[in-house]
């Protein structure tokens, strides 16, 4: 006889897919459930489907959006000519958070990796090029991570987009605000010193 | 304008209700889903429903389950003379899952706490001595934690079934298995010391 019910197991298997959650914490979320009160329990369940029903993909920038085009994309107020690419719609909203861009957003939907079977075509690299031309966009600012994929990637887009009529830029690479050099490994330190400037 | 979407700051703050999930996690976790594939959405919104509808406390024992009475309570080959007294129905899992115990078990659905208003008759003890009538137990093994509210509550049950023909015992305290002397506690030893037992 199995010790737990099946559709505890069942739920628990089912939470245990998700990031961060091991086999233990989604038995123990599983029973937690059990003993919730069956009102929270739908509403956590409409909420899980809402979310999926509601939530879609921007078809203009990529990133999160309940309307076509997003609320971003649609601000008269945001200057179209410049267009930032993240990665992923997670970076649109850490970069948005920090209220630092007043531009438009594009979302790539990755880095290359080719390793890992992602190509260039698998990116939203053609919607980007669409884009420069359809809004006049007069510069593109590379917001992709430091690693060597993210590297790659930027140098990528800015070799194919070298024939376009704009400024291609990359986040600032250097120490991190509030850090001392003896934390700061040699790589960063180095382009630390090649991106020095003047005060 | 909100960051994320509404539906997704919904989804974050149900989930951030649940046990060991803080906001951050919330937000990951609801990010998550929104670029899960739909039918694992609507797969695990289905799960959490189906647990709190088909899966609920056995009328006898109290434990989780699906029928009424348990498949424990039905098992002819379990010792119905013998009960095994717990605070929760995890608790009741806990032991089952060790294989130790051949008895019915009786979840009490907590310890008393005056400070924090828990008094005898929140707790399932009228129907634990219905079960004494009912089943003619010989023998209550009182599994309860081994703390103060542990202790008290114990003490309490033994007190109130000493009119009964039974025999009242409690779990042994003394030396984890593979625990040496010097990672145990001095009460822990006296109690270990008070429970010798020859070999």
């Amino acid at each position: 006889m199995p010790l737990l019910p099946e559709p505890v197991q069942h739920l628990s298997a089912c939470l245990a897919q998700l990031p961060g959650i091991g086999p233990r914490s989604a038995d123990r979320l599983a029973l937690h459930i059990v003993q919730t009160d069956p009102a929270h329990v739908r509403q956590l369940a409409a909420a899980l489907t809402a979310v999926r029903e509601k939530v879609s993909f921007c078809r203009d920038c990529g990133g999160f959006t309940e309307s076509q085009p997003c609320p971003l994309c649609q601000d008269p107020r945001r200057d179209a000519s410049c267009v930032c690419v993240v990665e992923r719609p997670t970076d649109l909203i850490t970069l948005e958070k920090s209220g630092a861009f007043r531009g438009r957003y594009h979302v790539l939907g990755g880095k290359l990796s080719p390793l890992n079977g992602v190509e260039p075509e698998d990116l939203r690299i053609a919607a980007l090029e669409h884009r420069v031309d359809r809004d006049a966009v007069s510069e593109i600012i590379l917001a992709l991570g430091s690693d060597v994929e993210g590297d790659a990637t930027a140098n990528y887009l800015a070799r194919r987009l070298s024939s376009k009529p704009l400024k291609v830029t990359r986040l600032a690479q250097g120490l991190p605000v509030g850090s001392g050099l003896d934390y700061t490994d040699e790589v960063t330190l180095e382009r630390a010193l090649a991106g020095r400037r003047p005060i």
